[in-house]
């Protein structure tokens, strides 16, 4: 009921602004969000979401419920590096979001902070802990909608993609940079309304990410000194240390590849290069009206998505890495396999 | 006399060289500069200058008198941290300039530091100093127009605008590194002949500069080695930590925003986004012709520039930050308020 | 007669993908790479190869032959630095080389890695040690083509030119960070077709790079700890410390200069700027379609490359830099002398 309510009165919140090009009106704001201390009915994650590399599909409809929680778990990012973060949903980076634009997010999340001490003792790093939000792929007020939430909470708030891309999101909790290296980032992907143009025969996910470790017995935590000084322990693709290097992405010789890749940080910049082949199209931030061609990388800041596409040239095993080449030696390394 | 002299004869060095679509006439190299040791007349500065994040508005006529002096003064960049800064004007960053394509700034600055030294007693980072200043808005022989001046002695030189955009200003004598964490750092706005395309409703000049500083008794001074380090001790907008956040700019919901945005660096990167909002449109290094839209963040390296443009979407507090976190951390940290 | 049979059967592995436009076809793979024994007849570079700052000429033809060996050898990279090299002909960065879109390259490397103890005694840097050679602007399997020889073996291998622009080659033998800090990087120049649009007075080829050293005795070797933290000792302009200060490049007032220029990095981004001057034109990864006008400053990753223009407005020194100032004070640092 109260979800309809909301979905009712959205279009009150309509702008006249319009976008670059005079044309498209942006749907800006929404409703104030609602925070209760009802926490949602069970941990699983609802919506167009899928865990990266998968890329998920979207919905139909012009307002989707999205639902994901928080949670403080131990995450394993290597077969000897475990550590105590927080996430959404359940893994590092969270899941991937798919929308179109014009689409409305009725999204919802519960702090389940609280609920999950007793699985790594009492670890002061596991402690409940408020969280929060933020989505830079949409326009409302920061104050509100991606406010903190209390350990047991749950807030709900809707959006409207207005731009299609490829966007971060995180916790926007003080002090966010330990918010972000615990682990709670993500990537949402926004198709423009006709969908993106062309026909990839094969597309994947990649978020890439810094971590910032300490040793504590036999296990790990974040350590905020190492983050502010940019020198990470650890730069992943989808969160665990060279996973893709064992475990290959599959394609096949001759096909065009898409990558949705979001640099989610939080300090460094990448250069994302697949050793063997060129990119054939760069889409900075997501965005086919930012368009390079013919390019051996792209070059992300912190915060800074693309879509790449690129032609498998024949049967072989392809490499792909930040070519800041210290990061591909702390694990921001992969490979496509193909037959 | 001598500037009409001055203004005479720029005529005699325009070339035949085109910019990049063959069309424009460029206007390169100007006369000599001109070193007296007469110090101009008082402290204040004159031209269409302003304090970021004021912008100020361009002068009528084809020859724009400009005129700055460099001081070593005690500058103030928090509550508790003031430094022994070098600077033009009265502030870090320096007074922003405005012109417009096709103008010719005749500029004038004295070299100051000479006297204030009695400011801050015997700090031998406060003694008399040779200085310059190198305009990346100007074509004009570096060896001669960015020469350095010594204590009391005033340079005039005349430079013309060629290019549209946010250009860095700074300190061009060795070792520059030094001159520029000591402050010598600032910002120009070249509009087009016709104006920038568009009409924001509001606008905001932000420059952004890392301080690397070492503590002295009560007050600190640049450290140079930090700086070799790229390790900052503070990242600003403006000059001041965090300034925005305790006193936030005020616009309107729905209005639309554009900043001039210049990363004076002197090592970093900046990603520079504002929460709760999209970059609409982005010019990089301020020019219209170089437009990417639709961006979560602009990522400029040291000494690049950004016009940016960004519609607020709902009343409510946006804040903007460099997302290479660590620096937000460090200071580089704002907000927008809107009613 | 070997490479008679490879230029015959190139043809078959064409595939019929097609560029970003749908309308050039890609000539992707090419047949295996051919390992021996057998070291080539003498130490010489052969084809359509130059040392930046020289621009080579590229070669007619359809099949362009290249050679050039891998050495282990002292390189000074200024008066009082030498260290323990590996490198790619006789410098660091290796040779230029020169092609056309279209044209298949048939080329062929020596590991004389072994060859040349005798040069630095019995340091443990320069031991014998197998080698291969990544092109950036080649599709290609790397497995194959890229893959390790070893001291004394040649490796032999065709690909072609696909997209124009400025590409980084390297040593990818792990860890391939280790082996471009020793000097294994260079720069590949693809031109259009039809040859590169507009016609510039005189042409530079610059490669940056960083330097990560500790002192050896009388001598330096690489660092890869240093590495590791992205602190270099020294960042040239191919590869030596601030040599076109001491030997500034001639140019002439008024000239329209183009520079093909590529941050090989490893692991740093460079923000290329011409002190006195503003980039006309900026093609980003040096292919034309990638535009930029009336930039300050070009911001290239590490593995990132650029073709810019611009034009020397009056007689003067034009000195050059990286404007993350860190990295000129280090020695990316240079000047154009214009007469």
């Amino acid at each position: 009921m109260k979800y309809l309510l909301i979905a009712a009165i959205t279009g009150l919140f309509c702008s006249c602004q319009t976008n670059d090009n005079g044309k498209e009106k942006l749907i800006l704001g929404s409703p104030k969000a609602v925070v209760t201390d009802q926490i949602n009915k069970d941990t699983s994650i609802r919506g167009p979401l899928a865990y990266a590399p998968e890329v998920p599909k979207t919905a139909d409809g012009d307002t989707i419920d999205v639902k994901m929680d928080v949670h403080h778990r131990m995450f394993k990012i290597s077969k000897d590096v475990s550590f105590t973060s927080w996430m959404f949903g359940n893994a590092v980076p969270g899941p991937v979001l798919k929308v179109r634009v014009g689409q409305t997010v009725r999204f919802s999340m519960t702090d389940r902070s609280n609920d999950t001490m007793r699985n790594v003792g009492m670890d002061m790093n596991m402690a409940p802990m408020q969280h929060s939000i933020d989505f830079h792929a949409a326009m409302v007020n920061p104050e509100d909608k991606y406010r903190s939430i209390q350990p047991g909470e749950t807030i709900t708030f809707t959006w409207t993609a207005n731009y299609p891309g490829v966007f971060m999101y995180h916790c926007g909790t003080p002090m966010v940079l330990m918010h972000m290296i615990y682990g709670m980032i993500g990537m949402v992907i926004v198709e423009p309304k006709e969908g993106f143009p062309g026909k990839p025969d094969r597309e994947f996910a990649i978020v890439q990410n810094e971590y910032y470790l300490s040793k504590k017995g036999d296990y790990y935590v974040p350590d905020t000194a190492k983050a502010r000084l940019k020198q990470p322990s650890f730069v992943t693709f989808n969160g665990k240390v060279a996973q893709y290097v064992v475990h290959p992405l599959k394609v096949k010789a001759g096909e065009r590849i898409r990558l949705y890749i979001m640099n989610d940080g939080p300090n460094n910049a990448t250069n994302f290069h697949v050793i063997g082949t060129i990119l054939d199209k760069v889409w900075l931030d997501g965005n086919p009206k930012n368009q390079l061609v013919g390019m051996q990388s792209v070059f992300l800041g912190p915060a800074s998505g693309a879509i790449v596409e690129f032609v498998v040239p024949e049967k072989g095993t392809y490499t792909f890495v930040d070519h800041s080449f210290a990061d591909a030696d702390m694990g921001a390394m992969g490979s496509f396999q193909a037959d």
